[in-house]
């Protein structure tokens, strides 16, 4: 009923959408669908309504300890975790996952910024729990969850397009995790952009390996689902070894992620009938210009660039004609900029801070909870500092170039970690490699260069530092060099920045007396 | 030298203007020119520069408790109160001028939170100020400031274009006062917008009578000639009766004021030669279309609308052809939208909440001081939020329809003040009116309305109300009249809503038991 959809899909676009009213707007239409496939067990949109209201009506039973309820999910990827935070959207609380990685100290300091007034996790999960606060603990595979889910007792909640929805800890690799909120509005509407950009459908199944407590997860590949009328394939992750047959499994059309997702499939043994398959559509931030073509032509699928944070995401989406290099252009939600470090926009082509203004109410983070002074500071001069550099190229094609604090002060240059990486990158039998800066003996810093070799390959740091030199600006050169057999990263792919700073002996120095 | 100052206006049109570098590049043109009239003497550019850098001098010289010097000034007009605002401004300090009027329990409670390390005042608020704290005190009139004055201890200081300058109490009408952080740039890029707008020339006088512990004496009146290059007339206050020897005596060319203040001057009684004085160019907020025309004619001098506030000001200016009932066009340095209660933006011709976001860096507050929680409420969804109710008409033109909370709450109907007040306006024999909201028995608000009757008429409470009933609404007409020989009003002509609000023997009461 591509007809039907398209008139939920321009309802749901509407600036006062709600979860609640969206996945109400859904079930009318396509109650019979599937909304999800988990372990071989599919449920359909109606028998998932009933299980949210189910958590809905639980919440609604209880008391808040003040305002809105607060419920924290500790999961990792389960259909429980779908309930949960569906259900709170429901019910009109907030929804607050934290990664189910944490634990110690981190952990008890985010449940207790978290203030619960019901924490869901797994049997696992509430041993890792130590403090045994005020709140209602509910525990998954036993009965826990049967006995609080109570749609009998679900009342529509009185809920405003900008109302928060959820807390998503921003998940930092240096600095304390930043509480971001979310809108209700900003689900619908966020998710509503990719649909059209990337022409989302009824008939896809959408790869879910993301984690639910991250903004992808949710928007890229559940409330895209919902306003299309497709299917969730929830995954606990992804899995190299299985992802040929999760896909094949679940008919996946819709795959998402960042660029080590695309080399560990391309690195997959290629097989008969691999450009045949069902995947049709992945959505990628950070897409090699030498990957684009070669991987979509070998598994029959549209590569396409968005970029985003949690914060808002997307911010920038395909265009028709995106040249190399680039992550696309603003979705029509949004006004891009590129600011220098006086916050005046800059003309194309001159690398700045990329800023945002949105284009309507309620479609970005409301801002950062408990923390005011973070909020206006990432809203100076009202535009919505990202904290990353890029470039506007004349046709307003957005070109990222890495973090704003992805330079690194050497001698009274900024040295871009960005450009350095490339460089080095273009060295054939380097892997990756990653930049940082540490502490300079004589003030500022000194650069160092953690290197992967490339499979069958061992540079030397002598050989990887004369590539450096003859490639590079003098001022660019690492001093330090370190092998690694892989950059160690945080669960959504990026670079654990903190743990490359090191010296010692594994770290060779260019400047180390003889 | 218009070539000159075309130039220097060029320069202080920079993003990165401060109030010194300004002052600095005038002094440097026009050093001999007269900056200042005061009491009959003029002190030029080059003479204010030394008792601006002597007065910066000693600041310099003393320590700050904290971070910049916080320098209060509790001052009536008079050049101290230039060179102390110019002075700090030249040392990198925050200048906090009180309003002079301030007395008692509130006055104590803006000294404490102005944290000052010095106060400069006249004798007799000397006396005023009860608490000596721990700042120092610098009385006008004797010999303090001369000894307090150093220019050669003067250093210019680090200064960025968007630092705060100045504190500004907003003379608010209800709820505690904002502290309204004003930037370097701020005061530079907005004059400049006034000094374009209405062609502001070296050989403007500026009449300064409004209180230099407001916006518009410091900015209006004050940076524009500097940017200009003209001179400041400076007043103690508006005066009714020696407007017209203070006009010739100056030879003022620039006037600025509110609508209260044309009716003083229209209703002086005709002289011979009126439209050949020097008079030339009046900025207004809120001109009375029936009374702009003959104003103009009769003074032989243009009338040019302006909007704004402390936060930033101009927000508009005149266009090309203003129509009746409009303040303007949007300065060229901001965007402007009218959002409806949800912040979506509404089409021409409907009446919103007048939003605005800056085009450029520094030009408006920085946000309110120790109130973060005030500032993001005021920028949410990253548009400043005036608090003002208004209208885009299809040209671009914004038509100004009264304060937000202007709006009365009165049996689930939200009757807007600007409304019963222009209908009761229509009545030939009410001067002026005002309508507040009481506390209703039955809940929300009562509608009370004062009338100002006029000259030589005397219209009885009933007669008032049977008028509001045949020309109004019913849920519009107000239940209570009073009758007073002048509306209340702020220093700077703001009717003072809270001395309207109270009821008893003088208020008459439709529905008073008989």
């Amino acid at each position: 009923m591509p007809g039907e959809a398209d008139a939920l899909y321009r309802l749901l676009a509407h600036a006062d959408a709600t979860i609640a009213k969206t996945f109400d707007a859904r079930v009318a239409v396509s109650g019979d669908k599937p909304f999800l496939i988990w372990e071989g067990q599919r449920i359909s949109y109606r028998d998932a309504h009933e299980r949210i209201k189910g958590f809905a009506g639980g919440i609604g039973s209880i008391a808040a300890k003040s305002g809105r309820h607060h419920v924290v999910s500790y999961l990792n990827n389960c259909p429980d975790a779908l309930w949960a935070w569906l259900g709170t959207a429901y019910a009109g609380g907030i929804y607050i996952p934290i990664n189910r990685n944490h634990r110690g100290a981190l952990l008890e300091d985010l449940l207790r910024r978290a203030a619960p007034d019901v924490i869901v996790t797994d049997a696992a999960g509430a041993e890792v729990i130590a403090d045994k606060g005020d709140y209602l603990l509910l525990v998954t595979g036993g009965s826990d969850l049967d006995r609080f889910s109570d749609p009998e007792a679900f009342r529509p909640a009185a809920i405003d397009p900008g109302d928060t929805a959820a807390i998503l800890y921003t998940s930092g690799t240096t600095g304390r995790a930043k509480a971001t909120r979310l809108t209700h509005n900003q689900y619908c509407r966020n998710a509503a952009r990719l649909v059209e950009a990337f022409d989302l459908r009824e008939s896809d199944v959408f790869h879910n390996w993301l984690p639910l407590f991250h903004l992808a997860g949710q928007v890229h590949m559940t409330m895209t689902a919902v306003i299309a009328g497709g299917t969730v394939a929830l995954f606990p992750g992804f899995s190299r070894s299985r992802f040929r047959s999760d896909v094949s499994e679940t008919g996946a059309t819709i795959l998402c992620g960042f660029e080590a997702i695309l080399n560990f499939i391309w690195s997959l043994p290629p097989e008969e009938g691999e450009a045949g398959g069902s995947l049709r559509v992945g959505i990628f931030a950070g897409i090699p210009d030498t990957l684009r073509r070669p991987f979509e032509d070998r598994f029959g699928m549209v590569l396409g660039d968005n970029y985003g944070m949690t914060e808002i995401d997307p911010i920038t989406v395909p265009g028709p004609a995106t040249p190399a290099g680039s992550c696309g252009i603003a979705s029509r939600d949004v006004e891009i900029a590129i600011l220098d470090d006086q916050d005046n926009s800059v003309s194309a082509g001159i690398v700045g801070q990329i800023a945002i203004r949105p284009r309507a109410p309620h479609i970005m983070t409301s801002g950062y909870e408990d923390d005011d002074a973070a909020t206006l500071s990432a809203w100076r001069n009202l535009w919505f500092h990202t904290g990353d550099l890029g470039m506007l190229d004349a046709a307003g094609y957005l070109h990222f170039k890495g973090r704003l604090s992805g330079y690194i002060r050497r001698r009274g240059e900024n040295v871009s970690v960005a450009e350095v990486e490339a460089i080095m990158n273009g060295h054939p039998e380097i892997a990756e490699c990653a930049a940082v800066g540490v502490a300079s003996p004589v003030g500022e810093q000194d650069i160092k260069l953690v290197v992967v070799c490339a499979p069958g390959q061992s540079l030397s740091p002598p050989a990887i530092r004369d590539f450096a030199e003859r490639e590079m600006a003098r001022f660019m050169v690492p001093r330090y060099v370190e092998i690694m057999d892989a950059l160690p990263r945080t669960d959504v792919g990026k670079v654990h920045l903190s743990l490359l700073t090191h010296l010692g002996d594994r770290v060779w120095d260019a400047e180390a007396p003889v």
